[in-house]
């Protein structure tokens, strides 16, 4: 079964794949979604929309996983990154796809065992858990995969 | 030329379509788009999505104006109203519509001519301009006619 993580944001998004065979967690793909700044911000949300579709027809994962905002410092920010959040979420309920939600927190805790953990632990722990042979770059695909795992470890197949 | 206004929401997002011919200004039609609080958050914004393109559909209109949020008292409903409004400016990117927004200070301003005007004295104001039998209902259709109005007023054809 395969879990698609996406960490939103409308500048990067990032993503990752991965399988959960019985008990084997194995990384299928991960990168980013970049739109270019120049670009309006319906057209940015136009073309995440449309690069996570063609991300859903490749792998057609079962469970889209993504991050929830609670708290946080720079209200434009979070504006932009809820309007991505919301764009995601409609990309997932068109094709009737399971969505879990997980906060930061939550996704820290899971991977790092701490829900303090810095950017780098979290790329550090990812590549540890799923055997990777180099960092995953950008730390948005190293988040996008961390939250993945949260489904991986809550789902029961 | 019509014009799409819509005041963004998750519960309940007002919706208002008004024709501008020269200088005279028509209301078309006016409602709200309802999603059951029951529903999941992906849910309710691909009902939103789906409701928005039949009005698209319906009407043609040649723009679409939208409210911007810049400051906010309570940040879950700030977060679920920028959802919305990923999911409003995507479909309307995706048909390629003219996308005007506004601050809530700027539709204030521009029907009632005053920025802190209350919901009551906006519905009031676009009753009177739109030349309106009845107090628009719900006030999320009222401000979405005021925010049509606010395109209408600055585009010159």
């Amino acid at each position: 079964m395969l879990i698609l993580g996406i960490d939103p944001g409308t500048a990067i998004t990032g993503y990752g794949i991965i399988e959960k065979d019985k008990k084997i967690l194995r990384c299928i793909s991960y990168g980013s979604i970049e739109t270019e700044p120049f670009l309006a911000p319906a057209e940015r949300l136009n073309k995440l929309y449309n690069k996570l579709n063609k991300l859903l027809k490749e792998y057609q994962p079962k469970i889209v996983a993504t991050e929830t905002l609670y708290f946080f410092k720079n209200a434009k920010t979070a504006i932009r990154v809820s309007e991505a959040r919301g764009v995601i979420l409609l990309t997932a309920a068109k094709k009737k796809i399971l969505i879990k939600e997980y906060t930061p927190l939550q996704v820290k805790i899971n991977v790092c065992g701490y829900g303090r953990a810095e950017k780098k632990q979290v790329q550090k722990m990812v590549k540890k858990i799923l055997n990777l042979e180099e960092l995953p770059e950008p730390d948005d695909a190293a988040d996008a995969l961390a939250i993945a795992l949260c489904a991986a470890y809550e789902i029961k197949i």
